[in-house]
C-alpha cells in the first residue's frame, strides 16, 4: 500500500474512531473541502474537523475501496446513519510533506434508470 | 503516468471519438459494467460496446481527473449533452493482461445543502 493510501485510510479510522485529534495529524493547515454537489467549501484545519465532529447522528463508515498514486488519491465508502444508508466518494490531494491539503467529495443517490434504454441493461 | 492510468485515457478517448474498436482493444471479453445507482449491470464486450456506442444525443466529455495503482483506478469526467452538464467517476478494475474487467460508475447530481449545518460551510 503506498503512503498515500495509508494516509486515506488513517484519516477515515480516526474519523470512524472520532478521534479528531489523530484527524487532525493526516491534514494540511490550509486544508480545503469542497463538495461539488451542494457547492459548499470549507477552509482550514479547525474548521473541517469541526465539520465532522459535528455530523449528526450515530453515524459509521465503512471504507469499500483506496485507488491511490503518487498525487492523490480516492475512497469510496458505506456510511450508515441508523436505518439510511449512503454511498460517499471522496477524492483526495496531498502536499509535498503527504499531508491531505484537498478534498472533495460526492454522495451520488440512487435514481431510475432511462426507460429507452431498458433493453441494454439487467437490473441487479 | 502508470500503465493503467494510460489504458483509462485511451478509453475515454476513443469513446470521444466513437472509435469503438479502439474501446474494443482495452477491454476484456468479459467486462462487466455496472451502475450502482440504478442497479443496472451490463455484461460482456459486445454489450457493453453497444451500451455506449447508442448513448443519444451529441455528447462529448472531458477527462478532469484519473488515479490508478497497480491494482485499479478512477476518472472524473466533464460530461456534456448539449446544455446539460453531468459529472461521472468511473471506477476501473484490470486483469493481468491490463485489459478492464469491471466498470463502475456514479453520476452525482446537485442537491441542497442540509439547513441545519449551513454555519459550517459557505457557498462557491
Amino acid at each position: 500500500m503506498s503512503d498515500h493510501a495509508a494516509t486515506i485510510g488513517r484519516f477515515w479510522a480516526a474519523t470512524e474512531a472520532r478521534d479528531w485529534d489523530g484527524l487532525a495529524e493526516v491534514l494540511a493547515d490550509d486544508l480545503v473541502y469542497e463538495m461539488e454537489q451542494t457547492r459548499e467549501r470549507v477552509r482550514g484545519k479547525p474548521a473541517f474537523v469541526r465539520f465532522f465532529s459535528e455530523f449528526p447522528g450515530d453515524w459509521h463508515l465503512v471504507v469499500r475501496r483506496i485507488i491511490a498514486d503518487a498525487d492523490g488519491g480516492v475512497s469510496t465508502l458505506d456510511f450508515t446513519v441508523g436505518d439510511e444508508h449512503m454511498v460517499g466518494i471522496t477524492f483526495f490531494t496531498f502536499d509535498v510533506d503527504g499531508r491531505i491539503t484537498l478534498l472533495e467529495d460526492v454522495w451520488p443517490e440512487p435514481y431510475e434508470r432511462p426507460a429507452g434504454r431498458a433493453h441494454l441493461t439487467e437490473l441487479v
